[in-house]
């Protein structure tokens, strides 16, 4: 199949710092590339990848000081996602909704995926008014907030990352792990009282954005002042196996209906359970008794890690392999595509004749 | 004629609090509907028009906290534009350019004003990459960054205000006047020093965007401590032609280059001269030794301050009269859609047979 993939430009593809959508933009197309399907990627120039590279700008925008405006570089990707239409069996789209009236009527065959959280009140008007136009969500939970609004869901497909990214640790060596961003929806201060209140040691391995500087010197660092906490800062993919394979739990005790979490799945890969908060995603995502437990409060979540370690790492790990890798992940995508280009007669149509491919 | 306006959501049209382009629309859109013309407004619900109102979203932007993605309700409005598109003969954007994919290829005769300024490295490549749409300059400076860019420029249109919107004002009451934003590239610091060298007093009226505050409570507030000058922060459009009308001169020493700059034509709609730096518009606007005149220096400022109550406020008000009323703006705009029109004889067989209209 020939496959367009359009990431956003504000990080590279995969990213350098953080950016989990164009993570899974890069994992979703060199999955394909491997299946043997033609992938262009509209991606910023500095992105690395098996597909054919459609280099929109030089450098991704994050990195880019330059750039005061980021529509206009989306803005040309666009053009040029429409220049090569023909060229493409179906679009798949990564921007939210930018290309939605530039797509709109043009008998091209293109699916959107939402990757953010879906709970803004402009959102719903906005799709309402795009009812034809085929969308995927990352979890069942992120559709809940537009439930009421008529739009076409073609399914739900859950992220997965390379089966072979992260190293399965068979044994923990003690501690609690946190990773992520530090900020109050992601519920680090209330890790570390959890860990603190289970007698744990905690590290945290985390990033502090600009905006979340405030809250980091106001809450979390007179936290780390205490006994059994380690903050050593942001770490790199390299660093991931030793630090959530080391780790006895993974804890997300969040405070917002996370769209899905690629850092469970990270764990899971790990044979690291996973310790959270029932919200948003996390059902979906975590097998309560099974790869990690769920829970609603602090006290709870202390108490359920006096039974954590008893979960199974190689059982974690077999459901890693079951549900999230990035090849099940691409799988879900192409059957995607083939709904959607079956939906669509004008499509099957003008598809160019088969000829012998691996897939 | 059968025309859209599509303002942008930022602000109301006109608007509450600041914002030149929504003005500007306003200005543009009733003296079309004054000329007889069927006009359709694409903006907030909370404009105030004479025209038929298409409101996207009840409130601005800019007023509305809850709004955090700005993308969505202007994606939401193109979608408003293209569902009506065939009721229109010409749809006139104000949006820079993120409709320019969503319009590319439709049939649809469409014009874009462009309203800031033109010198960020990444507007060239993204008009390049729009060879065939047709733009609007509001200065011939304004588009000198884009010079080497493919592009169709179709006119350049000055702004205009209403002619009765400020009252001449035969006499000045012996001040100078700054009106505008506190910020570095207007040159109140520099308007102070000019002001103070000449020995006139200087009225402030401005307001200090957040961004802006730090520049101000560092450079400006500062200054505001000696003799001769008094900041009296933001008024409204109501207090206009009393502070501008009162001034012996608008000091407009911009440290940039101006792509148009309303408060000039204010000043002269007040009888008022302007004293300014020749970049940008200005040139356009200010007629040297007519409506003003044009320096390149604080020396050279202070100096000709001697002259400029030697220029005629009669003549000043007269060039206003001839050259910058909205009623002159709208018959330049309207001249533009009938050569859009002349030049898409697709759009030109698809438009409604002729009535019996006012214009």
């Amino acid at each position: 199949m020939r496959i367009a993939q359009v990431a956003p430009l504000a990080e590279a593809v995969p990213p350098r710092l953080y950016g989990g959508t164009e993570r899974v933009v890069s994992y979703l197309t060199e999955e394909l590339v491997a299946l043997g399907h033609e992938v262009t990627l509209f991606a910023s120039g500095d992105s690395r990848t098996g597909a054919r590279l459609e280099a929109v700008v030089p450098r991704a925008l994050r990195l880019d000081g330059g750039v005061r405006d980021p529509n206009a570089p989306h803005v040309l990707m666009l053009r040029r996602v429409l220049a090569g239409a023909a060229e493409f069996d179906v679009i798949h789209f990564h921007l939210d909704h930018l290309h939605l009236p530039a797509m709109l009527g043009r008998g091209v065959p293109f699916v959107t995926t939402l990757h953010g959280r879906l709970d803004l009140p402009e959102l719903g008007p906005l799709f309402a008014a795009f009812p034809q136009a085929p969308f995927v969500s990352i979890s069942e939970a992120q559709r809940r907030p537009l439930r009421d609004v008529p739009m076409t869901w073609l399914a739900t497909v859950h992220h997965g990352i390379p089966r072979d990214l992260l190293r399965f640790s068979p044994q923990h060596r003690g501690y609690l792990a946190f990773l992520g961003r530090i900020s109050p929806e992601k519920g680090p201060d209330a890790a570390i009282r959890i860990a603190r209140a289970a007698g744990i040691p905690l590290r945290i391995a985390a990033k502090v954005d600009p905006a979340d500087r405030a809250y980091f010197e106001a809450v979390v660092r007179p936290m780390l002042d205490g006994p059994g906490v380690e903050y050593i800062g942001e770490i790199g993919e390299a660093e991931k196996s030793a630090f959530l394979g080391g780790a006895m739990a993974l804890l997300m005790p969040i405070d917002w209906p996370e769209p899905f979490g690629l850092v469970m799945i990270e764990a899971m890969a790990c044979g690291t359970p996973v310790l959270a908060y029932a919200r948003g995603s996390v059902p979906e995502v975590v097998e309560d008794g099974v790869t990690g437990l769920l829970v609603g409060s602090e006290t709870e979540a202390a108490a359920a890690l006096g039974r954590i370690a008893a979960l199974d790492r190689a059982a974690v790990r077999a459901a890693f392999e079951a549900r999230f890798t990035a090849r099940r992940m691409a799988e879900d995508y192409v059957a995607v595509y083939r709904r959607l280009l079956q939906a669509d007669p004008v499509a099957a149509a003008r598809r160019t004749p088969p000829r012998l491919r691996v897939a």
